[in-house]
């Protein structure tokens, strides 16, 4: 059993009627019945809740994060940004959806601006495999399409990625980097780049499915767990 | 369940007194009981079977393949080599043991020389983790020492690991890249470094549990299968 | 100074007319004149000379070399495959233009099958930048448009480049990886995707900046020489 | 020319009678003097100059910044490092020596711990190449010593560098990733290991090789500048 906390900001959905349209439940709510499955535990936690809903105890418990943010970013307390960056660290998995990308755990994970083009014009997207072996393509066929998307445009200021699963075409003419993996500490972070509030991108079952596969990448047991500091010798070397 | 199949030369178990006694089933059959487990149905093959024991009925049938050879890498029939080749770019996993850096079917899916620094001189070998999220680590602790092994030392002419998850020091002054995996075409490759065949390294908890792991990440289900050569453009957008 | 050697082989421009109006001096005539530099000594060499003409000696003398090739692959014979993969081992640069991911050099470097999706219809092709940073890409926009070439798409059954820096966008929906690095060995591979015979894509200034960054990238001193084989240990540590 | 920043906290120089005889000039003084050469203009700064001597002037006009810090990582401002970090964003090579793994520079750039093992105990360290096509590894050999070393050793958490170069082997049973390579935005970062206050490694010829080389390798003209933000669809290409 995988447990997953599901974080999203919840302010479009509150404030937008069209968001409201479109992510009744929220889009964390989209995603936990998307996503649900007898294999994931799953939460939902939001802004407005104490603590942001990621108490520690929240996080201990947590064995995969999500993350969607946008407009709230810079609402989100240092305090739970260190906590939440401290349990990647120790390895707990964390997948950084859309808007994310410009969220204070992302930028502190990564160490760039994590800057993009973007362009709202409901334009098509086709978010081509460039890694079939990878499990979180498992599933999926070569490409597939959201009709109506918010454009992401590279240059994406992010570190090579380890691993770079998907690659977006948009109709306008930009291309994306929108599948990316990375080890920081004991954790995994996955980033997913679709997702815009307007569009009903979280109920597309090829999303659904990549961030599945994601949840179930990101998440681990067994984990080596590194000591750190003054170390001893073999003992049998003689030191001088 | 996991298809595995363990292939061994067989050579050096029925020539030198030595080896056989510390490996009277043959070091595939110490590796077939090692990682005997109920999600891994195991079979092995032999270099002095018919096509080596490596049909195109087999590799079809098989998840994931080992690979331990040494003395005979040149009495493996290049139409062999072609055909798990193949499979590999197929999806097939395949995971290389220690002097299986110099077989036909590893260099051919390097590129390189796979060349190394090697002494037989009863050496420890501390087995360092350095990716500890990844799960070929899985349950280790920092690093596993091997009381006797015979030494590989850098430069090991390989291309850059995707991942890099094990590094070995030893006593006489080297360090070797020893946990090494690599995606081609469909296929996930880990090359995995002791093993000669004088020593019992086979039978090490350690050891048993890295090619374990390592079958784990090899093998998988629904890797996207591309289709190559003259493509459509997109319906709606017309090219000119 | 560094030593360039344009193979080319130079078939289409002897045998279509259309060709020999584009390239009149043959590919590698125009990629001679349009990288001419100080820093630079050209020479080229085609299929249908003696040993292609790439003997040892003019191998030797090579710091990079530049590879267009498509329906000749199978021409190429084997010896000189095998002559070019062990000067890249040993340093040699190569850089590999567009058809040319189907040459038995680049296969056997890569060790995959180097398929691909391809479209001749005349289409616009946008090159992205994904990695500023990297010396290649210097000089450039962040990305550089051909207005008519042939489209290659995703997936490219290539291992992970070491470094991707460029993607292209095609305007009938398809994606790719254009520009790529590799270390070998020794060497050093760049590919480069754009160069479809009918266009004039090699007199793109772009182009050209990217292919003479590729060789300056490509070209070393002062490479580190391994040595391979049984090797001694620390003289005051006692190997038991 | 590169115009090269040593930045040097130069605290146990002052404090501690040990040091001041081996590096009389600071440490930044040993190097400035072991790299001197025509390419480079050598200009450097410490922690108690005002602005620690890295003002936005200085960064402007700084190519490559080398950074060694152990006791005072917390006498740094906040504001300067976040300075630091959004020149090396814009394109400024930073190498990080040595203690300087703890700075709070390279965590920001990392977005990792930095933890590692140690142990000062005048072993020996044996760095090996691991990628003998690296501009920064060239003109070594195979191998170089430092007879007396403080050991780092792994788990050094820190991101998959995007090149590994180097990997330390010392006498007390370690291994250490020491020669890695990052870009992170349009800057090019190089950590590199061994330099503790009180050995004599900065007079070493290979560590300072292994320096001269990765500031010719950091230092670069003509970087892509990416635009970030709002960006227009390609005209001909009509966006619902």
């Amino acid at each position: 059993m995988i447990n997953v906390t599901i974080w999203n900001e919840n302010l479009h959905e509150r404030s937008n009627e069209e968001v409201q349209k479109v992510y009744p439940e929220g889009i964390h709510g989209a995603i936990a019945e998307g996503i649900a499955n007898d294999d994931f535990e799953v939460h939902t936690a939001t802004l407005e809740q104490l603590e942001h809903g990621l108490t520690q105890d929240v996080l201990d418990r947590t064995d995969v994060l999500l993350w969607w943010g946008h407009r709230g970013h810079e609402m989100v307390a240092d305090e739970i940004v260190d906590r939440v960056h401290q349990r990647v660290l120790d390895g707990m998995g964390l997948i950084v959806l859309h808007s994310g990308h410009f969220s204070k755990i992302f930028k502190k994970l990564m160490g760039t601006s994590c800057d993009l083009k973007w362009r709202e014009a409901d334009e098509k997207e086709r978010i081509w495999v460039v890694d079939p072996a990878h499990p979180i393509a498992a599933g999926l066929g070569e490409y597939f399409e959201l009709e109506r998307e918010e454009m992401y445009g590279e240059h994406f200021d992010i570190p090579k990625p380890d691993e770079l699963i998907l690659v977006s075409w948009f109709e306008g003419g930009e291309v994306f980097r929108s599948g990316c993996t990375y080890h920081r500490g004991n954790g995994k972070i996955f980033y997913f780049r679709p997702g815009h509030e307007t569009y009903p991108t979280f109920y597309n079952r090829n999303v659904l499915k990549v961030i599945a596969n994601g949840i179930r990448w990101a998440a681990q047991d067994g984990a080596v767990k590194p000591v750190y500091g003054n170390h001893k010798p073999l003992e049998e070397i003689k030191v001088k």
